[in-house]
């Protein structure tokens, strides 16, 4: 193991009241049956402490600088302390936690940007609460997004669902299907196309990556009798796209593309809409697709679940796709 | 086996130069091995005889009315006959089969109408050449319903892919995405509940079938925050049907109501769209899905795959679609 592989990922604990925290305890609990990397929670220390007794773990925390992490992890949860309020009530979100969910994503990102951690895992957060808060972005990718700035520049952070070498990528997220053939332009997509591949090139390990584009209609369009979103929009950008050197082919019915051998052969498929591309991996990897966020400076995974407050607190709730985001943050950040 | 049993399912041949007469007749030359129903094929004779040969089949064929197909069924391949030419040119359709094409369904739909055979399992077609052929129905669906109408009523014919237990219907079909929002209207969704409910009790043995709709937007609209149809259209719909009686729940997130183990808990599940249904089967059952059409006096079902012309009279191609459209049309009419 190289000596950069000792930095520690940076996990943000994410709304108190749901299921985040418990999944990072539970997670640690078993840090050697799963030979997990060291990592470093961000949030308040005492709320996790209680937390952890709650659900009957026994360990040590200790708050810690990242420098430090590493040599802890073995013996003591390395905690790096964010003060404020946190009521530890499972399921009942709270304004009076926001301020430390979000200073603990700002700490973990800072930190990770200034390279004293490797990547960050961040753990499902509740919007509506955070707005009650102050919060000002649609979602955690856009305060990342914003935290990531540099001079005066806000990067586009695409979203990613990757299961092994299953990868699919939404060019439209949270908008409502009227609203989907508008937004999908040559601007869009040629830019989330480049996104894609540079990403994939530059962390995933592959250096020729082969990208797919789903038509956006029944049959990717038939030729334009249903639609002409294809012919208009998808298929100019993926020119585009090829002229620039990149190995994009489309685009494809989507009910043939997703099929798993299909989809296997290539390294990621660009969806036209949310439900497009999170029914087929969620379909073959219910509790253990990850969320990559690309287009930014640093690696961010997450687990591909909500907040799940019917059974936080409880030690129920599958720990898979937690799992998964923090080794393919260990995998992507390895060379770091 | 009661008597009825021995009635045949009509497959009628399909578009001649795509790969259904491959497999129809790939299917009658191993029926001992898989065992199947007595089946008769409504085509042309001569035209199905030169297929056989070309792809080095070798049975004989032999026309008859469909009392006695069954009886012939173990030695010779029955036919019933229709007259009209039909060039053997795989890959090459023209609108000189047309005639053929369209009467062969045309027949097979009145002999099963008229209790000759079971039910009705229909080969592939291929549209743009039958309309040059001078058909006047945007599909084969919808040509079976106007064959199958009575008193001057045309059925609501309604789509259904099934995969052993898991089913699917797109409540709207082959239009751009763009028009979906405005399709979905609370009356079509009612008569497709309707339908949907009543055959799933009539013939599949289902005695209360359990029926969940997906939500049209993402996270099902997240309570109007992603799109206003779920509140304004679909949650009305389910009450209507809830109200007459039916197990209807929904609108349920597409990207959680397809992970199989949650899909299985439904007889059922009604998509907004055609990719919204038909990425989850064919992800699941690429090549094993049969299409069922609910809606109709008679069963019908389909090999889920269109004409191959790539393939057609090579012998390549598989066979599995098709067979679990013949053994699925024998399982509903049983007790015919």
């Amino acid at each position: 193991m190289s000596q950069s592989a000792q930095l520690p990922i940076a996990i943000t604990m994410g709304e108190p009241a749901g299921i985040g925290p418990d999944l990072l305890l539970r997670l640690y609990a078993t840090r050697e049956e799963h030979r997990l990397p060291p990592f470093i929670v961000y949030g308040n220390g005492d709320f996790l402490a209680a937390r952890a007794e709650r659900l009957g773990l026994r360990f040590d925390l200790g708050e810690v600088a990242p420098s430090e992490a590493a040599e802890m992890f073995a013996n003591r949860l390395p905690i790096r302390h964010v003060e404020g309020l946190v009521p530890d009530k499972p399921g009942d979100p709270s304004p009076l936690s926001g301020k430390v969910v979000i200073e603990a994503i700002a700490a973990a990102t800072h930190d990770t940007l200034t390279g004293l951690c490797r990547g960050i895992v961040t753990a499902p957060i509740h919007k509506a609460v955070l707005y009650t808060a102050g919060f000002k972005f649609p979602g955690h990718t856009e305060y990342l997004a914003a935290l990531c700035a540099t001079g005066g520049q806000t990067p586009l952070p695409v979203m990613m669902l990757a299961h092994q070498d299953l990868r699919v990528v939404p060019a439209t997220i949270h908008v409502p299907i009227a609203d989907v053939p508008g937004l999908i332009t040559f601007d869009l997509l040629t830019r989330t196309g480049r996104i894609v591949a540079r990403d994939l090139k530059s962390r995933h390990g592959l250096p020729a990556p082969r990208i797919a584009f789903a038509g956006l209609n029944p049959h990717a369009g038939e030729g334009g009798a249903i639609g002409t979103e294809e012919l208009g929009v998808i298929a100019p950008a993926i020119r585009q796209l090829v002229s620039e050197g990149m190995d994009v082919v489309g685009p494809i019915p989507a009910d043939t593309l997703f099929h798993v051998p299909h989809w296997r052969t290539y390294d990621a498929v660009i969806a036209m809409y949310h439900d497009q591309g999170l029914i087929p991996i969620k379909t073959v990897a219910f509790d253990e697709a990850v969320n990559v966020t690309l287009g930014l400076p640093i690696v961010r995974t997450s687990p591909d679940h909500g907040t799940a407050f019917d059974i936080a607190g409880t030690g129920y709730g599958s720990d898979r796709s937690f799992l998964a985001a923090i080794r393919l943050a260990d995998k992507l950040t390895r060379g770091i």
